[in-house]
């Protein structure tokens, strides 16, 4: 019986919700380790809605759950139905809208609030030592709750490779430890249980991304 | 140099624009093989907008391009500029928006016509002997383009794996030749330059739809 993992999605597109790239490779490499993956979004409405062509903002309400759905085909669940007790584990992917819908770091930085039922479905695998499996943006969740624990989420110097190198500083600014890392690498806070990888905070090949996300999944597997 | 392959999107999920895995997948193997993926799509508004989540129409409207922005990461021309001479090979991925917003086979099967900006797209490459990539719902185009061509779509026998196996019969219907295949499996025609993969025509692990992609970007790269 293969491992069950949740996957929590914060919409559908990378400036609004979740990033698609990241949260495909996500479900083709727990496929590939063959667990099961389970899909959860927020029944809320996305804090705003970007053209992603124009990349602007624009004056339509979508709603963040039926949005996942479209990553999901379909196959998604309230996140407020998580039982955590059925679940070995957590991934959420990362792209704008983990600081949009399922946070408020987008605006308010490392004082930002978390959804409540993002924190607390995050209080409950971490009380449960089941892994926590974080990509790009969404390691300041877990940076956020656990003061303490250790994440990656790239390198904390910026750079054309590293354009977001400022969430590296913020996550050290919240008590954090930052360990910079190459976008094929993860760290593994084994304490804490969270496995961390940059993905799309590196300005790097697509399959590059692919592998450090695969790389994370497996990891999250084997500790389940 | 990297070859520069057109990627077109019809969308952004899988019942009403371009299957978002089929996509990824896509994109993550031209990164893998070195090419250079440029995204196309139609600047036309979608036939609908699908409710992902409940599995049914909204009365929303959708741009085509702006939603395919989303998979494209903003990295998207309308098909209106494609330039042939500057590009080395062609792939669409599929998704119901292949049948929808690129052609009017979800309504019309092999009787269906084709957006015209595709039709030309299709047949100047074929024109051209670049090679053409197609997978899912996608190879109904060439079907319809190209009379006698070969092509797969999986099985042509319905069950529970192959649900949509009838889209062999309309392929055959259309006097073309239908080759049964596994989903990992690519059928090459040869004469036409067309390289076939079933993806999510096959109730198959997400993991092995991927596979079969990645042989049909590496097949398209190599005869590019």
């Amino acid at each position: 019986m293969g491992k069950r993992v949740a996957v929590v999605l914060a919409g559908c597109g990378v400036y609004d919700g979740s990033e698609i790239h990241e949260s495909s490779a996500v479900l083709v490499h727990l496929s590939r380790e063959g667990a099961e993956a389970e899909v959860y979004a927020p029944d809320v409405e996305q804090m705003h809605v970007v053209d992603h062509l124009k990349g602007q903002p624009t004056q339509e309400k979508r709603s963040v759950l039926v949005e996942s759905a479209r990553i999901a085909r379909g196959n998604i669940k309230d996140l407020a139905k998580l039982d955590v007790q059925r679940l070995d584990a957590l991934i959420i992917p990362g792209g704008f809208g983990v600081a949009k819908n399922l946070s408020t770091w987008a605006t308010q930085g490392k004082n930002c609030s978390i959804c409540k039922e993002v924190e607390d479905v995050l209080r409950a695998f971490h009380a449960a030592r089941k892994p926590i499996g974080l990509c790009c943006i969404s390691p300041v969740l877990a940076a956020k709750i656990f003061p303490g624990c250790e994440l990656t989420v790239g390198h904390d110097t910026e750079c054309e490779k590293w354009p977001y190198a400022k969430t590296a500083e913020s996550i050290k600014g919240l008590g954090c430890q930052h360990i910079n890392s190459q976008v094929t690498d993860i760290h593994v806070d084994v304490h804490n249980r969270l496995v961390s990888t940059s993905a799309f905070m590196c300005s790097a090949p697509l399959h590059q991304i692919y592998d450090g996300i695969g790389k994370m999944v497996q990891e999250v597997v084997r500790l389940a």
